[in-house]
């Protein structure tokens, strides 16, 4: 694995159709398309994933995006955190390691990260330090967050008597 | 079709038991059995969930919040919308209209609706009358969300430029 490295895909003609190769393709990468396209975002410019070529070919990637302070729920105390998103391998190149290095990249940033995990994938986020969050449903819907927290930071979880109550609330407003 | 309704359904240890039939079982659920056990919530209050019984068999299910208008980014004008999720039919009942069934149910509150599908169930989106929402990078992230809206209501979308240009801007605050 000496020559494999995690790098900034730039956002190409290549790079767009690379993405085709992956199952999570859809809305985001069109998108991303149709900017290039109306020369909305410059060629080669920084998009938000990150990947692994082998030789020529996009063998892994994730998505990675620096979410304020402001935006916090999940942290204590509130800080900016990372969203993580789209980690996957293609078929072929798993069982070598290199989802584990994007995740490991990922947190070389030190600041907490979240995701939202297939619920299949759970035991591979344990492994790599991860946690499921505390369920709360006007935060998370139909989510199954999984948490990574650096040295020095918690989870906000809120009392659960109240997050009850809330729940009870908001639930009777949906009548 | 002629007995077939969709309810409400309430918080007990039957519906808990018959939600571990849906493969999105997860977190949530978790979460109301604990509530459950700890006396948080109270037997037969009612759940964010709606379902269809076939006999004593829950064979359909969805998830249903209603979110407040201060938290609406997908419509315009802003007002209170219907997040849904966990739309599922048991294997052996589905292209029975069940799903459709639920959609139409979810449709009557005449509330704009915001889900974010498996992409590929996107046809059956569009069948109820569903489309894809304009990809936010900082609202959507790796959703695929679709949205209805009744009469008189629009999708809020931001002008491409800005949009392009915040996404930069964030990318760089990624580094």
């Amino acid at each position: 694995m000496d020559k494999v490295k995690v790098e900034r895909l730039l956002i190409n003609y290549k790079t767009l159709e690379d993405f085709k190769q992956f199952q999570a393709y859809g809305n985001q990468e069109e998108s991303m398309l149709r900017d290039l396209e109306n020369e909305l975002v410059e060629e080669n410019s920084e998009s938000p994933f990150y990947g692994i070529y082998i030789g020529n070919t996009l063998v892994a990637r994730m998505s990675l995006y620096r979410r304020s302070k402001k935006y916090d729920h999940y942290f204590n105390p509130p800080q900016d955190y990372l969203v993580l998103w789209k980690l996957e391998v293609l078929p072929e190149y798993r069982d070598r390691g290199y989802g584990k290095l994007m995740v490991e990249f990922a947190k070389q940033f030190n600041l907490p990260i979240k995701t939202n995990p297939k619920l299949e994938t759970n035991e591979f986020w344990e492994k790599m330090g991860f946690e499921a969050a505390s369920y709360n449903l006007e935060r998370d819907f139909g989510e199954n967050p999984y948490i990574w927290m650096p040295e020095g930071v918690r989870e906000a979880v809120q009392p659960p008597v109240s997050r009850a109550k809330e729940q009870h609330e908001d639930e009777e407003k949906a009548n």
